[in-house]
């Protein structure tokens, strides 16, 4: 399969590479690196990378970012960071990669625990993350063609636990080796509007 | 209590004021009608609506807007229509009403049975209705003072069946006033974060 990886130089793409590259052909894509470069928060880059890149057989996002912080001063600017980036701009791979993929394609995006296990701070990642599976359920039965979408929700990594550990005490965190495995899943499976759950 | 209602006019807001209004002071706020006035989708109105009404035990929210339409057709700006207004307008209720409720109190906000059960064009309200569900998981265990937070989730109106019955065939459609009921367990009983759903 041709696979176009969107944040591949991350801990996650990287692994997602690995996992994948010794039996498929990866297109690398990320802000500033990679084979191909993309914003994902504007559409327009979006359909400019599909535009060179061509079609493919499976999309996967391990891509975007979004706002942590005590609930009491957040304001609607910071839930709008995790809304336009982590949610739309992964909605906008799926919106836009639809038209390129195969046949029988898929498209795998990026969730995270805390759709379903909040930690102090991580409302806009519990709503974004939350927002990512309901988006994924309801686009999973209007797909045309066979084309899959699913979303990977991980558990902390254990290679970011230097990062997020304060955020994520008692969580019993995950290597991304293993993460890295839900994505082989979802593109090599034949399931549609999965969460697949690393934790 | 003395309890805000924010779409107090609509089909379920009337259910609400009708649950509620033999044991409790409602005052009730609306777009355009109501005691008060407020558009939910600008923190600075909401702020404004708060400063009139001062200190409430309970603010339920019954408002918010979002875009049904085919996935193929969707755009960024389409799914933002329910982001910055049945998402973003309700947390800016909560955001703000959190400064405003009295010890005890609690929020309640709107989320729909599409976040679970998905329909054809739903795929916006999918994501908004479980963004809400998301938020409300991750804000709950960051208030203060004892203030609550929950979500409603119903299904289908048999009241709005003229309206939406073709996007929900085969869906068993609730009773408005069985919905109002979800409302009153969430103001008159002592859960948070928890998701109540009428189907």
């Amino acid at each position: 399969m041709k696979i176009l990886v969107v944040g591949a130089s991350g801990t996650i793409g990287q692994a997602i590479v690995n996992e994948l590259s010794p039996r498929h052909e990866i297109v690398k894509v990320g802000k500033t690196s990679g084979d191909f470069q993309v914003d994902i928060t504007r559409i327009d880059s979006v359909k400019q990378l599909f535009e060179r890149v061509g079609k493919v057989d499976a999309i996967i996002s391990a891509a975007g970012n979004l706002h942590f912080g005590p609930l009491a001063e957040m304001t609607p600017e910071l839930y709008n960071i995790g809304l336009q980036d982590k949610l739309m701009g992964q909605v906008n791979l799926a919106l836009v990669g639809q038209h390129y993929l195969n046949d029988g394609g898929s498209i795998t995006l990026t969730g995270g625990i805390l759709a379903e296990q909040p930690v102090r701070f991580g409302s806009g990642a519990s709503m974004v993350n939350s927002a990512l599976e309901g988006f994924v359920l309801g686009a999973a039965i209007e797909l045309p063609r066979g084309i899959r979408i699913n979303v990977v929700s991980p558990n902390v990594l254990q290679e970011s636990m230097g990062a997020y550990g304060p955020y994520f005490r008692g969580f019993e965190a995950v290597p991304v080796a293993r993460v890295a495995l839900a994505y082989s899943r979802s593109v090599e499976g034949a399931q549609t509007g999965q969460v697949y759950r690393v934790f």
